[in-house]
């Protein structure tokens, strides 16, 4: 019984942006049929190292696989100044849900980039206007590529304003962009005109003012992942078509959370889980839409459904190591 | 940043029966003084397979030492007749608390044989006559050898009575064991007349008479995991100081959940969890006590324990595979 080793490489070779997105929203739509299983996150809290583990454990069943999983993951904000390691690191364990075998360990961290683009670009198909070719970055750091690459699968992305505070961060993604899309520096307020837009910073102050939000921007709030965290003034939330990835996970951590406890918006202002405007029993854009907005906080399920693709395509394609990790003399 | 990849052979090779009873006797100790965390176990129950996932993610912080992890494990019965694979898999994901670093993916199959006959040798440390000499084992599977394994570190075992109801079990056990004790084969009234006692059958209807239990007699009841099993009729439970290792777990799946739901026994017929007993919060055996037991169901901070000495082992000693498993530039 074999288990394939995805390092970071392997990974990024075998997630193949199109069938990662794909199998995003299949994930999505067997959410919200209730085709899917997802405990919970349950947390570990260690203040003593300012840090924390997070179980993520998921099931869903596409139309034509499924899949099961748990991602181990972390955040410990102190790791880059105290050990020079990433604040999050993960790991995931992916499983055949017939037989339990453990079928591939995966790098969580390269995963997580891919699975969270996908969301992304899921919501970007369902809520932006289908002509969109303008894509506007808050943030320049390594999800902003992630953004763009998969938002690239959805629309014809042929402008790209990125705003970063740190002039570096937006050299080196104007570098690493290439030249398939043109990149331009621009403020917040030039990034947040364009027809799809996309915030990945964890600020804790808005930095989205309702005024630069172009008419019919879809915009990926992707930053907040705790409780405190927001990037969007919340007049552009309440003015918005509201669609979040999971009720629960969203007021408690995601672009709403703050809003949401405060009692300044509330239910009524959310239009749907993405989940149920996937499958068509809630609205995607339409023509009387101005602005929307996803709200995502990240799902156990998109991991399970990103390693579905990266392990097929691991296994039919030789790329990684494998091992007999797993004893089945017990 | 490397991660140790540890297979059923590394794990057998690493996890030395000493250590890992020490290690899991401190998790005990932990837990009992709040030095633990453990989230409850969460499900994913798949009726299509007949089977199942847990996640078992815990901290613990021992006097000179902390870890942290998670177990990921399924229950599918039908696999060894289905697929030719066990009903249980486990893969456990051992994390630095301090940084998060994965510092090894462990087959935790082999772990989990382990840490459940460590358990049993630190009950049976707490709760055996101090000078037994005899082990009786109710049933002669893989878990009968961890069994006598880990108790033969706290009690000078001489005498080993096995009853099986398959005698082919009962002559592999007595083939693997060799010459190190006197391994006979016998009926379970045989076997639990004996001084210490691990049952490790699956049994839904109890198979351990309470007349056959010897004045003194501490039994591990090992074998109960799930609503609707035990092993012990229940006039042995009301009869002993009975010790669990966990009230939740103990209530809902240990030796003692059918006659807990029954209503025929009930917290006053508990003695203590065994971390209170480790601690000294509670009393081991005295010399007015007669049989005990200890119902085990398997805590995650065994894992985490068992874990840490395999890791600690691995490392020092050069054994497994190491790789960059996990990305750091995120």
């Amino acid at each position: 019984m074999e288990t394939l080793l995805l390092n970071p490489a392997a990974v990024e070779e075998s997630a193949q942006v199109p069938a990662v997105v794909d199998a995003v929203e299949a994930a999505f739509a067997a959410y919200a049929r209730g085709d899917a299983q997802m405990p919970a996150k349950s947390y570990i809290d260690l203040p003593q190292y300012d840090g924390d583990f997070r179980s993520m454990p998921a099931y869903l069943a596409a139309d034509d696989w499924d899949g099961a999983g748990i991602k181990w993951v972390n955040s410990h904000p102190n790791n880059p100044e105290d050990h020079g390691l990433p604040t999050v690191m993960g790991t995931m364990i992916y499983s055949d849900p017939e037989t339990a075998v453990p079928l591939a360990i995966i790098d969580g961290t390269t995963l997580t980039r891919k699975r969270t683009g996908a969301a992304a670009a899921v919501a970007t198909d369902h809520l932006a206007v289908p002509d969109a070719t303008s894509l506007g970055l808050v943030g320049a750091g390594v999800q902003a590529h992630a953004q763009l690459d998969a938002i690239a699968t959805v629309r014809d992305i042929e402008t790209v304003v990125v705003a970063d505070k740190d002039p570096d961060a937006v050299a080196d993604f104007r570098g690493d962009a290439g030249d398939a899309f043109d990149v331009r520096e621009g403020s917040i307020a030039d990034a947040v005109g364009c027809d799809v837009v996309s915030t990945t910073t964890p600020v804790r102050e808005p930095i989205v003012p309702r005024e630069a939000v172009g008419d019919h921007t879809h915009i990926n709030a992707m930053g907040a992942d705790a409780e405190g965290k927001h990037e969007l003034e919340d007049e552009v939330l309440l003015d918005a078509k509201l669609v979040i990835d999971d009720h629960a996970q969203c007021t408690h951590s995601g672009e709403i959370n703050v809003p949401y406890a405060a009692g300044t918006l509330d239910d009524d202002d959310v239009h749907a889980e993405l989940g149920a405007v996937v499958i068509g029993e809630a609205s995607g854009r339409t023509d009387d839409d101005g602005i929307t907005v996803f709200d995502s906080t990240g799902l156990a399920i998109q991991d399970v459904a990103s390693a579905h693709v990266v392990y097929e395509y691991a296994r039919d394609h030789d790329v990684g190591e494998s091992m007999e990790l797993v004893g089945t003399d017990d």
